[in-house]
C-alpha cells in the first residue's frame, strides 16, 4: 500500500464515526454552555504534543472528542461579536469542498467550482439589491475590505510603478478595525485615516465628511476611498448611504461599504439600505448572516476591469489560453488569492437546501429578537439601553454596577455570552442575534442573568 | 419549527448520503480523466441559475453528482502546477472544522482551536528544521508571502504612520507572482522588485544579490527585504539560503523565503535546504508538499513582536481582558485576518492518523518520480530535459514538434495532466509531482502520452 492510501472500507468507517459525532454534538448544543470551562494551562497540557512519527489512524477521533469540550459551542445562546451559528448544510458542504480539492483560481483549473462562484456571487448581489455586480468569496469581512481599499487606491493613485503616494481614506468613527488595518497594509498611512465624527444615532455625518474632503483637497492630499459602515459593529448603525453616495459622486470618490456586520440583512429589510447599489464595492460576511461556516467573506465589485487593474501580475505558468469568455475567467486576476478554496460550494447547498425564503424569515428573526431584547432592557429601571437598535447589535448596561465585573460574571455562569463595546465613554453590554438556533426564551435570559450575575456582585 | 432547523434524522441521512458519494468519488478517481470533458458554455448552462425562494432539501445532493463531473479530479496522473492531491483525512478534518465553526483568532474566542494551531506551527516549523518559529496558518503561499513582506516593510520603513516610503525587495528572475502582487499591494511599488539573474541551474546569483543592493545604497533607496525561493515554480531550483542569509544579515535586511511549493520537503530531504533555519519569515503550503485539502497555507517567523506590530489595530470589542500568556494569545495581532477558519484541525487529524514517517515517505516517493521522469525523458532521443530537477519538477520539451499544440493534445486526451513553463526562451512543459496516489506506472504514461500526442501532430 502506498504511504498515505487509506482502503474504502477504512476510510467508510472513519467517515460515519465523524458524521455521527457531528450529529450527536449538534444535537447537544441545546444543552452545552455558552463558553467551555477550560483554561489556558488545560488546553495546553492536552493539546501542546510533538508529531509523532507513527499514525493513530482512526483514534485520532478521540482527540475531536476532547476538542468538543474545549471549543466555543454555537449554541442559541452565544451573542457574543457578530458570530453566525453555522448551518450544518454548509459544512457539509466544506466537506465536499474538500473532497473536490478544486482550485477554484481559474475555470481551467476547477470548471465546475469556477461557474458555481459566478453563480453564488450573483445570487449574493441580487439578495442585497445590487444586481449585476461581479466579486469574489474571500475569507471574511477583513480580507473583502482590503481588497475593496486596494482597488479604489490602484483608481486614485494608480501609484503601483514607483511606490504609493499617500492618499485619503474617510470612515466615521464607529468603523471596523479592518479598515485601518488595510490602510496600513496598503501603505497609505496610518494618519491618512480620517475619523469623522457621527451623530446621535452613531451614523457618520456627511456635513463633516465634506468639511474634511475639502480641507484635504485644499492641502493637496488626495482623497481615495470613502468608507460607509453598514452596520458599524458596536451598535449596527446604519451610515446614510444615498447621501455619502451623492458625495461621493460628486468628488469622484471611490465608495466602498463595510456590509461585514450588517449588509445581508437588504435580504429581509432592504429599505434599511437605500442607496446602497451607489457603492463602487462592498464587503459582506456569509458566515455571519447567512449562518455559514467560517470562512466565507465576499467582496462584490462594480468594475472588474478596476479589479483586474489591481490584482494582475500573472506568471506564464498559470497564463490561460483560451479565448471563450467563461473558460478564460480567473478569479486570481480579480482577487488577492492564487490558491482559492471551492467556498461557494456550501452556499451552493446550504442556500438552496432551505431557499431563499427561509433565510429571510431567520434573518427577520434575529431582528425581532434584538427589539425583544430593547424592549426587556427598556422595561428593566436598573438597566439602560445605550444606543438605537437599527440592526440585530443592542448595546446596554446596568446603571449602578461594574458592567466589567458584570460580564466577566455573565460569560463564567456559562448559560448566555455576551461581549462588550464602549458607546459613549460607557462599557456597554453587547448582545448580536446573527444566530439561527436563538429562540425567544434565549434573549429573555440575556436579562435574568445580567440581573443574576449583578446580583451576585452584592454578595 | 424554526427557520433553517433540520431534524437528526435528516441530518444523518443527509450526511451519510454526503459520505457515500465520497467514498465513491474517491475510489472512482483511478478510472477517471485527468481533466473533464466539459465547456464553458456547458457549466453555464448546468450551474448558471438563480437562488430560488422555495427550499430543495437533500435533492441539492443530486447537483453534486453532476459537480462530479465537472470538476478536475485529484487523479494520480494530475501534474500541472504545484496541486496537492487532497488526502481524505484532511477533507473529514475540513468538515469537523465548520462542526465546531470556532472563530481561530484569539484563545477567548476559541480556546481549543488556538492551541491546537499554535501546536500545529510548531510541528511544521520543526519538520523543516526551524523549531522554535512562530506563524500563523493562512489560506496559501500568496497570503502568508504578502503577511511576510508586510512584515519585512514595518521593520524597514515603519512607514505606517505617514504612508509608505518606495523601499526596495530583491528576488530572483525565478520568482513567483505573489511576491510582485504582493509588493504592489504594500504600496511599495512594482518597479522597486529588483529581479536578480540567476545561474545555469536557476538559481539566484548572490555575486549579482550584492552588486545590487550596493546599487541602491548609493542611490538611497531603503532595501526592505530579499526573497529566497525554495524552490522557483517553474523548475524547482533552490535559492543558496546560507550564502542569501549571510548577506541578508550583513547588510541588515529582512530574508523572507517563499517555500510554498518545496520547503516541506525538508522532511525527507533535509540536507537540500542548508540554512533555511536563518531566514527571518518562511512561507509554506499544506495544501501542496503535505497534500492537504485547499487551503492550508502558513507563514513562520522569528520575531513575534515584529509580526505585531505589522497586524495589530485592535477595537475595543474584541480587546483580551486575560493576562495569562495562553489565554491572552490572538491571531488577528499577528497576522491579516480576522475571522478565521480553524485551519489547524486537518492537519492535526491527518497529520497523526498518518505519523510522520508516512508524510516522509510520501514526499521521497515524489522527489523518485520526479527522478524516474527526468531518467525517462533523457532516455527519449526526440525529447530534452529543460533543467534540473532538485526537487520535483520536471521541465521538458519535444526537440521537433510545438509543445504547445503537444500540450493541448496531451490535456485532451485526459490520461495525464501537464502544465507549462518559459524555461530559456522554451515553451517547456512541465510535470510535477506532489500527488500521493501517483505511481511509478504514471510517471511512465507522461513519456508514452507526450509521444503519443506528438504522433497525432502527424497525422
Amino acid at each position: 500500500m502506498r504511504a498515505l492510501e487509506i482502503s474504502n472500507r477504512e476510510l467508510l468507517a472513519f467517515m460515519s464515526e465523524a458524521t455521527n459525532f457531528a450529529a450527536e454534538y449538534w444535537a447537544s448544543l441545546e444543552e452545552r454552555p455558552s463558553y467551555p470551562s477550560t483554561s489556558g494551562s488545560e488546553t495546553a497540557r492536552l493539546f501542546d504534543r510533538p508529531w509523532s512519527g507513527e499514525g493513530r489512524g482512526s483514534k485520532v477521533l478521540d482527540d475531536v472528542r476532547v476538542i468538543a469540550e474545549h471549543v466555543r459551542p454555537c449554541t442559541g445562546r452565544f451573542f457574543g461579536y457578530v458570530a453566525g451559528s453555522g448551518e450544518p448544510v454548509g459544512a457539509v458542504g466544506d466537506f465536499l469542498t474538500s473532497v473536490f480539492n478544486q482550485n477554484t483560481t481559474s475555470w481551467r483549473s476547477a470548471p465546475a467550482a469556477i461557474t458555481i462562484e459566478r453563480a453564488v456571487i450573483g445570487w449574493l448581489a441580487e439578495a442585497i439589491g445590487c444586481g449585476g455586480f461581479a466579486g469574489s468569496l474571500c475569507g471574511g469581512g477583513s480580507m473583502a475590505n482590503l481588497m475593496g481599499l486596494a482597488i479604489a487606491r490602484e483608481k486614485a493613485l494608480a501609484a503601483n510603478e514607483e511606490g504609493a503616494r499617500p492618499g485619503v481614506v474617510y470612515a466615521s468613527e464607529q468603523v471596523h478595525m479592518s479598515i485601518p488595518k488595510a490602510i496600513a497594509l496598503l501603505g497609505l498611512g496610518r494618519s491618512n485615516l480620517r475619523l469623522i465624527p457621527v451623530d446621535a444615532d452613531f451614523r457618520l455625518r456627511t456635513d463633516a465628511l465634506e468639511a474634511a474632503i475639502a480641507s484635504d483637497r485644499k492641502f493637496g492630499n488626495t482623497p481615495v476611498a470613502i468608507v460607509a459602515s453598514v452596520g458599524a459593529v458596536a451598535t449596527g448603525a446604519i451610515d446614510p448611504l444615498r447621501q455619502i453616495a451623492e458625495i461621493a459622486k460628486s468628488e469622484g470618490i471611490w465608495l466602498h461599504v463595510d456590509g461585514a456586520f450588517g449588509v445581508l440583512a437588504a435580504l429581509a429589510v432592504p429599505e434599511k439600505f437605500e442607496g446602497l447599489n451607489l457603492a463602487d464595492s462592498i464587503s459582506l460576511d456569509a458566515h455571519k448572516w447567512l449562518y455559514q461556516p467560517i470562512d466565507c467573506g465576499c467582496l462584490l465589485y462594480r468594475d472588474r476591469d478596476a479589479a483586474r487593474k489591481t490584482f494582475s501580475h500573472s506568471g506564464d505558468y498559470v497564463r490561460v489560453f483560451n479565448q471563450d469568455p467563461g473558460e478564460a475567467f480567473a478569479f486570481f486576476e480579480e482577487s488577492i488569492e492564487l490558491s482559492r478554496r471551492f467556498r461557494a460550494l456550501k452556499l451552493w447547498l446550504s442556500l438552496q437546501y432551505h431557499g431563499r425564503e427561509a433565510y429571510r424569515e431567520a434573518i427577520s428573526r434575529d431582528l425581532l429578537h434584538a427589539q425583544l431584547l430593547a424592549d426587556a432592557v427598556r422595561a428593566r429601571p436598573e438597566l439602560e439601553l445605550l444606543a438605537p437598535v437599527p440592526l440585530s447589535a443592542v448595546c446596554f448596561r446596568h446603571r449602578v454596577k461594574s458592567n466589567e465585573a458584570i460580564l466577566q460574571r455573565v460569560i463564567a455562569r456559562g448559560r448566555v455570552y455576551l461581549s462588550n463595546a464602549s458607546i459613549n465613554g460607557h462599557f456597554a453590554l453587547r448582545a448580536c442575534f446573527v444566530n439561527h438556533r436563538t429562540e425567544p426564551a434565549n434573549v429573555y435570559e440575556i436579562v435574568s442573568e445580567v440581573i443574576a450575575a449583578a446580583d451576585e456582585l452584592n454578595a
